[in-house]
């Protein structure tokens, strides 16, 4: 995931190993950190901390409009940010768009603390099969099978879908690296935005901020183009992702002004709990106030790119 | 430093290696994070992320009292504390006391950007020679060679100091770990608080809350036992300490209200830049306020130890 650097969880034991259409899916016990779920080599979550992870990436948009009722999640095969989703009482609907039935499985034989989430009754779940003759055969030569599969059938869905659908998507898959970024993710936040209702939102997996500025960069450029509401970086402590930390791009649509600094749906007051009774375990409205404060280098890097110099900007606010 | 788990930093080149009275120190080049420090085999700063260490454990007591005078830096031999007090223009007094003449002289040598925190005239070098008269023959057996000696040192200097004269003191230097901490650290802390003016600060490093939630209870007990103002926990990310963030206690003494939550003392205002002219790379207003937003898992596994059952408590207040 990153050159020069290493993180090693002692393996107790191999639960599963196994390959899909699309992806090595491995499920391992660790001695500290509980079963590890590992796709293509990248550890995607750990039962001691996918609660940041999945809490933030779910909340962090919900709890910025008041009563969402339609949402889309791209990817989230695991199911653990339906099983956050699923707490807001206000929600009627949740799509979920995955790409890889192996992952769903294997989520429900050892994660089911996360594979709860589908067992809500609001639950819908799309798995794609693969219909790739939405992108161009230079797109299908750049990106890599997994990302390309999930993408592509999220488009597809996202195609059949009227516009102005959802309240909010949430994008809980790996992105492309290098120069496919540009090309690939512009019709996706395209298609994205379009099944949107206006001042509707998108919450981004993004990234890290002590190791990937430009990628971060990259996407909030083109999110700038594409989401004419607001744009802001936000991010999280998650000890097993690279450099200890994962980043959110939150995105609205043009309409009714969305203040993603201040919870105005706040989970203190909306917490249902879901079918699964498990309380949070790292979200509260402070950490989402917090989760927008972003440090100088970060402000100064993604800043000078684009010629910018003031050392110090609204916070949260990277243009 | 924790079970279970590994993170690898890719070696270039070994820059130095000895061994001082105290510790073994290392210097080597990372492919990835610069120049690292190595003291008794832990990573002690790595140049790519020290500026959110130093920064935070500086910024966060100085910023939190209005125009402090007299500093204290216990431990701190690289200097980059005292570059980071050094912007205070207020400040007209910054005494440290560091046990290892090695690590200063190493620092000098291969991190100037961090020792030239000692070049500021206001610095006064107090390196201790282990008057190691002042602790029981019991404690020396407990605790390691290097925590003990530089312990002992600070608490002979502290005794030294008339009652009151810092305004700010910070503890950058390794916790005892295990049953020696409460015996340690009660007495450290009480020659702590007797130093600080009414309304002085503490700033102590305070371990992980992913890994330490019992040693951050312990150490919230004794300083909430010790320090009558107010005892606050605050975190930051820093990608090479264990599971990628750093804690720190902030205290007060009974006198003038400290809201360590809301800078009164705004960095933005008082930056004189010292004599490095290195603009600040992680800290800034924001980040200081949200460093005290903390998960509720450290929230309810605190509070529970002590039998407190409320899931919601004061942000940044964990008694």
């Amino acid at each position: 995931m990153y050159a020069g650097e290493a993180h090693s969880l002692e393996v107790e034991e191999i639960l599963y190993e196994g390959k899909s259409d699309y992806q090595e899916v491995l499920v391992f016990q660790s001695s500290s950190y509980g079963k590890v779920l590992v796709l293509d080599g990248i550890v995607q979550l750990t039962e001691k901390d996918e609660c940041a992870y999945q809490e933030m990436i779910a909340h962090l948009p919900l709890c910025s409009i008041p009563s969402p009722k339609a949402v889309l999640v791209v990817g989230g095969g695991d199911g653990g940010v339906l099983r956050e989703i699923s707490r807001h009482t206000s929600v009627e609907t949740i799509d979920i768009c995955e790409i890889d039935k192996m992952v769903i499985d294997v989520s429900k034989k050892f994660f089911p603390e996360l594979s709860i989430g589908f067992e809500d009754s609001r639950v819908h779940l799309h798995v794609g099969d693969g219909m790739l003759s939405l992108l161009t055969p230079i797109l299908l030569d750049i990106v890599s099978g997994a990302f390309n599969a999930q993408f592509s059938t999220a488009v597809e869905f996202l195609q059949r879908t009227p516009a102005g659908k959802y309240d909010a998507i949430i994008v809980d898959s790996s992105d492309p690296v290098g120069p496919a970024l540009e090309l690939v993710e512009k019709p996706f936040f395209e298609t994205i935005a379009r099944a949107l209702r206006p001042g509707g939102v998108l919450c981004n997996m993004a990234e890290s901020m002590w190791l990937h500025t430009h990628l971060i960069e990259d996407m909030i450029s083109i999110c700038r183009e594409t989401f004419k509401g607001s744009v802001h970086y936000a991010w999280a402590s998650v000890p097993t992702y690279p450099s200890g930390v994962i980043g959110f791009v939150l995105c609205s649509t043009e309409g009714p002004g969305v203040d993603f600094l201040n919870p105005v749906n706040p989970i203190e007051e909306v917490d249902g709990a879901g079918n699964h009774k498990r309380e949070l375990r790292f979200y509260n409205s402070e950490m989402h106030r917090a989760a927008f404060a972003l440090p100088n280098f970060l402000k100064r890097e993604v800043s000078l790119l684009r010629g910018a110099t003031v050392p110090f900007l609204v916070r949260g606010e990277l243009m």
